[in-house]
């Protein structure tokens, strides 16, 4: 259906009614989506899965600014649900798609947001397969939010982190801080944003060529690392485990810039979330096999090993300084940083 | 894991932090839900379903106020997503939760809401799988917005919009218009909310008997009676089927407080929001059993034959008055009606 060129070019109330302007808005949403939708008319989408065993996952999707240097609420949509099912070992298959907007919303950027849905989900290999838009007045949300489910399916077996056992080896596929730097370098003009980039990324290609090229049981468990940053990430392992981590600090994967920002901002970098970084935890004999895959991907480039898993009296999340002294990580209460992800 | 008593007593923005207060809030919602809740602590659930076809679907709610007289934004969410997915004739098995959640938000209410859901989940005999929290500042969302997706699985042959055809009668199971006029008349002060409640509810056992009692294929299709009222499903059949459908004005079941209070806000009820009401076609030879079914469900006791199908040169919808006068129902560009759903 061809764009209405006498529609309004401003998000307004009625596209939320249910009745024509609603079909109007949605037809340009599917336009613009493309092969990428596959959705019908129907209230539900009918859909094939091919196994029996599948992976079900929801995120919200709040991000300030809606649009930033190298991304948007778009791309952060999919990526972080594409991410939550390929980190537990499924293939990702379908996504659905539930958006609020304020009135007063420019069509021309809820369609931009809809575009960048489109190339993540194209490199994802994901479709959209149903949606929701409502409409609210102004000042009853912050132009756009999001929120994506989605199923994936196993066709091997699920990675779990209660399979994490003592002597693992702790890994990360990229740099860490950067998406929290680029962000708060805009909120706050601080001048980074052209230096750090977010690293939003679908990493499902990455995990599927780590997994086809390592031994079954070798990866025990992945996470997503997004808010709360690595630290948090740590914690749920140690809490999940009942075993310690213990990550060294001159291993850890910072950018430059990264570190100045942080320093600068008055925060750690391992609190700060992410949006395309793994955390790994795998098998020690498998160690250099797993940082060669990575390494060999795009997305993996800065794959590094940072620390082990051990197992103590008392699970705990330890920092080892360069000294080779360990203090205990805090699980912090939380960071006062909103609207990361 | 036993409720904080020293925790705070209002959402605050760390409780979206992915730290510790946001394990504490997520501990408090899984406690709510009870064992309607399967979910784990991966990034993802892991499922099982028979293989071969599903149906998805999702929506937002964003329901103003979000407590009303008998339900709340909880109730709509699991209901609404329930609905859609017994339309298309399958059974619903699996939701995800999203929420959004403005700062100073009491837990109470919050909690309120997510022992709704459970209630709401326990009818339907669906579990929440997965889910996520997300806290904005004061003014970014009004008070609590939620997502839910959710997957049933076809046990049966799907329901769908193309198979009505000509001679197919038109079946309401309920009255309508009510569920707008109850939220109206709390919006506006008006008085009638105490006698006309919200239909709010979850149809999936209503439609199960249905089907269960007739014939594969006497029901052709149904849908949700939802934003855009009986009109905007009565459009949407005419344009997917290209045929005719007519109503009969004298047929239609609407309480008598529902008609007064139309009047008096200014609307026509087949334009009112409802959020539990179904709209069948079906063969006309099945019309009297199907009426005995819906009418022998607690919540089929209204349901009521309103027309029927036709084939005219041009797919319209029309309205047919007590002297046997057919005139042409329009399609609204919308109703300026915001956040019933």
């Amino acid at each position: 259906m061809a764009r209405s060129v006498t529609g309004p070019d401003e998000v307004v109330l009625d596209h939320g009614s249910g009745a024509k302007l609603s079909h109007e808005l949605v037809s340009l949403i599917v336009d613009t989506l493309g092969d990428v939708y596959i959705g019908e008319m129907e209230d539900s989408a009918m859909l094939s899965v091919p196994v029996g065993r599948i992976a079900m996952t929801t995120d919200s999707f709040v991000v300030d600014p809606p649009f930033f240097g190298n991304g948007d609420i778009g791309k952060i949509a999919v990526c972080g649900t594409v991410n939550d099912l390929a980190v537990v070992g499924a293939r990702p298959l379908y996504l659905t798609l539930g958006m609020i907007l304020e009135t007063g919303l420019p069509i021309s950027r809820l369609l931009r947001v809809v575009a960048s849905i489109r190339e993540a989900a194209l490199e994802a290999g994901v479709q959209i397969v149903c949606g929701d838009t409502k409409v609210v007045r102004k000042g009853e949300v912050d132009q756009i939010y999001l929120n994506t489910a989605g199923i994936g399916v196993f066709e091997r077996e699920p990675l779990r982190m209660r399979d994490v056992r003592p002597g693992d080896r702790v890994i990360l596929s990229g740099s860490i801080g950067n998406h929290t730097v680029h962000l708060l370098s805009i909120r706050e003009g601080l001048g980074f944003e052209q230096r750090v980039l977010s690293d939003c990324a679908p990493l499902n290609g990455l995990l599927e060529e780590l997994l086809a090229a390592t031994a079954a049981g070798a990866v025990r468990s992945v996470r997503d690392v997004t808010r709360g940053g690595l630290a948090a990430v740590l914690h749920e392992y140690a809490q999940a485990s009942g075993l310690t981590i213990r990550v060294e600090q001159d291993r850890l994967p910072i950018q430059f810039e990264t570190v100045m920002a942080t320093d600068m901002l008055g925060i750690n970098a391992i609190h700060a979330a992410n949006e395309g970084c793994l955390c790994l935890f795998v098998a020690p004999e498998a160690e250099q096999e797993v940082l060669a895959a990575l390494r060999s991907h795009r997305y993996g480039g800065d794959a590094v090993a940072i620390g082990e898993v051990t197992e103590t009296a008392e699970p705990v999340v330890l920092m080892r300084d360069g000294d080779g002294r360990d203090s205990v990580i805090e699980e912090l209460q939380g960071s006062e940083l909103p609207r990361l992800c």
